[in-house]
């Protein structure tokens, strides 16, 4: 399986998981740097807090799963080049943080890793004072961060992937997948799981413009694990559709609503429309803790404004006119009754949506 | 007005309709080199029967409109240059056409103008015997193609532009404007109506991939002519809807058939399912001519398929894996009942298409 995001210890020992700790120090932060594909496959090794943020920045990892594992890892990785006093220690730690935190200015994934480290420094140092011990404990946390990562992408995909059957076509739109997770991914994982499972089907990729993570990531990362994989772009999905090689739509999302309203990649409400037009279920798979109850509907969720040039140079090539006006939204909000269900690493869950999101808390 | 494909005197006059015969030769045929946009404006001024078929084949000049005006234009410039007796001056002739016919084997309007082109020599020819003479009646045959291209576009323009308001918000997809055609284009021709008396409206215009002629053609023509006109990915034409940007969708064809559907660019589909879903009428503009009665409806149309690395190799860059299969269709079709009307050059046609498209025949 692909691991986009782990702990390489000095003898280049991968880890993802509880491992012995002692054995696993001195170590870095390994990412697959994702600006490169389909390209090439590079990875990144590293125990620099500058290259850490500069990885987070420049999209090297991208998802918030894998963003928040990156952090963690890298947080720990960096963690074990402070020394000083144990007050020093802490606040050179907590200052990496700050900074790491600062890479991605909206990413609630990434601050939410970090703080959990920071917590976990911050509770354990009352009563622990060796450093050695505390970069133990910090890489501890982190490994604990990717563990349960993995352990949610495989619930995932076990809960979902009674879905696709022989013969099954199923669409997808961005990069939900292992390079946005720790693992298996989110809307990919009911794939990979089928796919363990022997399942003969096709899956599709919208290309998922401007920045093409469905050609780029979803299709090769499928490809490489030996799904049946097509890309497509973005205006063809109504027309495979018509032509019946559909016969189910899963996607990621960055926000649910109480309601069951989705925020995704820019296209994916659109895909959702054409969905209902050919009566082909649309489902959502995320983390539950994607389910932000204090959200009411999808009208609460602001639509953030990319930089035109995303679209104007696509791929380095002058493709609209400078003087043209650029409408870049980073994504849209697909309301709850496009959606035939969700599916998290608690379960499936359906239709009503205000009252069955809800009944898995806690 | 832009002018894509015109007739260019030896003292640089550009000719587009009746004129003086005797002042217009020599002259040369100048198309706008598409494939330089939106980066430069380059023409192409050429007498070669090479340079001609190779413009058309590389689509320096796209569009069946531009395209048929370009090789009638092309072919009276390359007559220019045959002597030799009467005889040896048709038969070069027939040869320079057949040549410029093979370059886009599926261009329905190349082979039309070319045929009227040659049967007008044929005719002619039985009563003119001077080279001279038949080099005018070539040119005079290729300037009427252009007039009357440049006529129906006008008519289009008019009979189209009630549907814009002040404030309207107007989609298109592809390219089917100026750059297409000989002058006013097809679904643009009611905007730069609208725009000339005076309507203050906003355009959008799908970035179309594969091939980018939305963002590249529409936005950069659109722009030019001082049309406020926004560019957006073609994922993103549900949001813009939602938000309640597009009052009104006009977009070009390739083919109606005798029951109003539609086939035309891909991505033509999914944006009327769109505008259905959100209660916006989707025009189809187009000369009368483009009607196929032969053709009962769209499950007559085969769908074309495209080469692969229009997709994977979008921009220069390698944007899919090379081992990723890649779906690349080139038009869909549009069922009638998703189409609010057509807009022609002879007026608007309304359902039911199956009785309303016949009326105008004749």
């Amino acid at each position: 399986m692909l691991a986009p995001v782990r702990w390489i210890t000095k003898d280049s020992k991968i880890l993802s998981g509880k491992a012995d700790l002692k054995a696993a120090l001195p170590g870095k932060l390994r990412l697959i740097d994702q600006t490169k594909l389909p390209e090439e496959l590079v990875y990144l090794e590293t125990d620099s807090l500058e290259a850490i943020y500069d990885a987070i920045k420049r999209l090297v990892v991208r998802g918030a799963p894998a963003i928040g594992c990156a952090a963690a890892l890298g947080l720990a990785a960096v963690a074990q080049n402070i020394s000083g006093t144990t007050e020093q220690f802490i606040s050179e730690v907590k200052k990496a943080a700050d900074r790491l935190a600062s890479s991605r200015p909206t990413a609630v994934n990434l601050f939410w890793a970090l703080n959990r480290m920071t917590d976990k420094l911050a509770s354990t140092s009352v009563t622990v004072s060796e450093i050695s011990k505390l970069k133990e404990i910090l890489l501890e946390e982190a490994l604990e961060i990717l563990e349960e990562d993995i352990t949610m992408c495989r619930a995932i995909g076990h809960h979902g992937a009674h879905l696709i059957k022989d013969g099954s076509g199923v669409l997808t739109h961005c990069n939900a997948g292992a390079l946005a997770t720790g693992d298996y991914g989110t809307a990919l994982a009911p794939m990979y799981t089928a796919f363990e499972n022997g399942v003969k089907f096709k899956a599709y990729s919208d290309e998922t413009r401007p920045l093409l993570q469905g050609s780029r990531l979803t299709a090769w990362e499928l490809a490489r694990a030996g799904v049946d994989v097509t890309t497509i772009c973005d205006n063809m999905a109504a027309q495979v559709m018509r032509e019946g090689k559909i016969n189910l739509v899963i996607v990621g999302t960055d926000r649910v609503a109480a309601n069951g309203d989705v925020a995704n990649k820019i296209g994916t409400y659109g895909v959702a429309i054409l969905a209902r037009y050919h009566n082909i279920p649309f489902y959502v798979a995320m983390p539950y803790s994607t389910v932000d109850f204090k959200t009411a509907d999808g009208s609460g969720i602001p639509v953030e404004q990319r930089h035109p040039d995303e679209v104007r140079r696509g791929m380095g090539k002058l493709t609209a006119p400078e003087n043209v006006n650029i409408y870049n939204p980073a994504f849209d909000v697909t309301p709850h009754e496009l959606i035939s269900g969700f599916i998290t690493e608690k379960g499936m869950i359906y239709p009503p949506f205000s009252e069955n999101l809800k009944k898995l808390q806690g």
